[in-house]
């Protein structure tokens, strides 16, 4: 089992996306989506919320743009069920929806928008009380959005439940919280997927990419399924790929001795 | 709780050091010492096992050597209770004992050894039946060697028990077989210390360094307190100070931050 991997890299917060989208320059969100699938990711994160008033047709346009090149599905990153309808429709293979949550003013409105829809959806564990500080509290909201969403016809295997992973630079204990919660999720819905963004662990610290790189072979120790992540951190990739094989998810060691053969796996 | 690390390079396997102890080069042997122990080696590791007629007196001048500019204590590598009786007299601070197991012609002699000394031991689980198949198997002989140790007077926190790690190349089941056998033992034995020699993971698999890297969060994450390892391997021992701090074990983030500070932590 390979975990999914979501290229998270064209979204409106960087700057250089910002520009890029707002000049409608097609060919650094191409080369940025090839870059990535190429990479290894799964699915395309197209995200334009910067765009407050003109999301919808920025959304429209980095479906496209992306579409223009890549194979790999989009995963449509937005809150508003509106910019998500106009993109679903645009959208050549299932997506993913990123994200629904338990927030009372979005729980409606992105149910009646998945109803019915051939796509993967991202849950987050909030509800309006804010993050969740246990595994527990964390469990208890996955079940709920589980409940919502196999209740409207959605597959339990559409569902990628992200446990919100927090930085560890606020609270020590959070990298041990996710993990925790990973591993009751695994246990009690064992039939939906998880993800997380993955650089959340490492908001605040300096060398980012050395702490989430490092959370990886936890997370899938513990069954996690997905990461929203950098696929052109070659480190992280090559962690990701080292995890397998030591999982036991690698016949023979040849997916591990392939990526070193390329020159994937650094020294 | 900072995992123990024993740095492993000082081994006349390694034709270096065969080299040099034949030729009584003292300063490559003093140089690897503090290297390690500057890096943060909280035991040095000796073995003059090539050496096998000149092996006590190899391992003597091993151990004046390493002393001489040495803080950190030895870890006394042999499996021969004579040489290691002589190693041990010569030790300033209390070692740690290179190793035990149950196999018939080294249990005996080496409780024998053993009684009455200040010291740690690893305690392999072998026995001549051959390497263990599978985690429980692992976990009746770590209680067996406990047994025989705490029976002798051995403090069960002296006790440094080695589940055998084995090359994920010749099993791709040998990861999980390893991490299985951590968990079972923090559970049942939580007394007892846990560690391995963690490159034997990667034994015959290109970019070892990058398996054996990659091993150490899930091994930390089981509860693992211990790790014979090279720790001149400056991604290795970023992660496992990136682990501890993923662990929570390192409060406010202060030892990664400062080991970031001193560009300790690849980006």
């Amino acid at each position: 089992m390979t975990p999914t991997l979501v290229g998270e890299l064209i979204n409106t917060s960087r700057t250089t996306i910002h520009d890029a989208v707002k000049q409608r320059d097609a060919d650094t969100i191409r080369q940025l989506a090839v870059a990535q699938e190429q990479a290894g990711a799964h699915y395309i994160d197209v995200n334009a919320g910067t765009g407050i008033a003109s999301e919808a047709v920025d959304m429209a346009w980095l479906v496209e743009t992306v579409q223009s090149v890549c194979d790999a599905p989009l995963c449509i990153d937005s809150p508003s069920p509106k910019v998500l309808e106009a993109a679903y429709d645009l959208a050549r293979r299932p997506p993913m929806i990123n994200s629904i949550s338990l927030e009372k003013n979005r729980l409606d409105p992105m149910k009646a928008f998945l109803k019915g829809k051939a796509c993967g959806v991202i849950a987050l564990c909030m509800d309006d009380t804010g993050l969740p500080g246990s595994a527990d509290a964390i469990l208890e909201r996955a079940a709920r959005l589980v409940d919502h969403l196999t209740a409207i016809g959605m597959p339990a295997e559409h569902i990628w439940i992200d446990p919100l992973v927090q930085p560890v630079s606020t609270d020590t204990g959070h990298g041990k919280l996710a993990l925790e919660a990973v591993t009751k999720i695994v246990r009690h819905l064992p039939d939906v997927n998880t993800i997380c963004g993955l650089s959340n662990i490492s908001f605040g610290l300096p060398c980012r990419r050395g702490i989430n790189r490092t959370l990886v072979p936890m997370l899938l120790e513990r069954g996690m399924t997905g990461f929203i992540c950098d696929p052109l951190d070659r480190h992280l990739m090559a962690a990701v790929k080292t995890s397998r094989m030591l999982l036991g998810q690698d016949d023979y060691c040849l997916a591990f001795m392939e990526a070193a053969g390329k020159g994937e796996i650094p020294g």
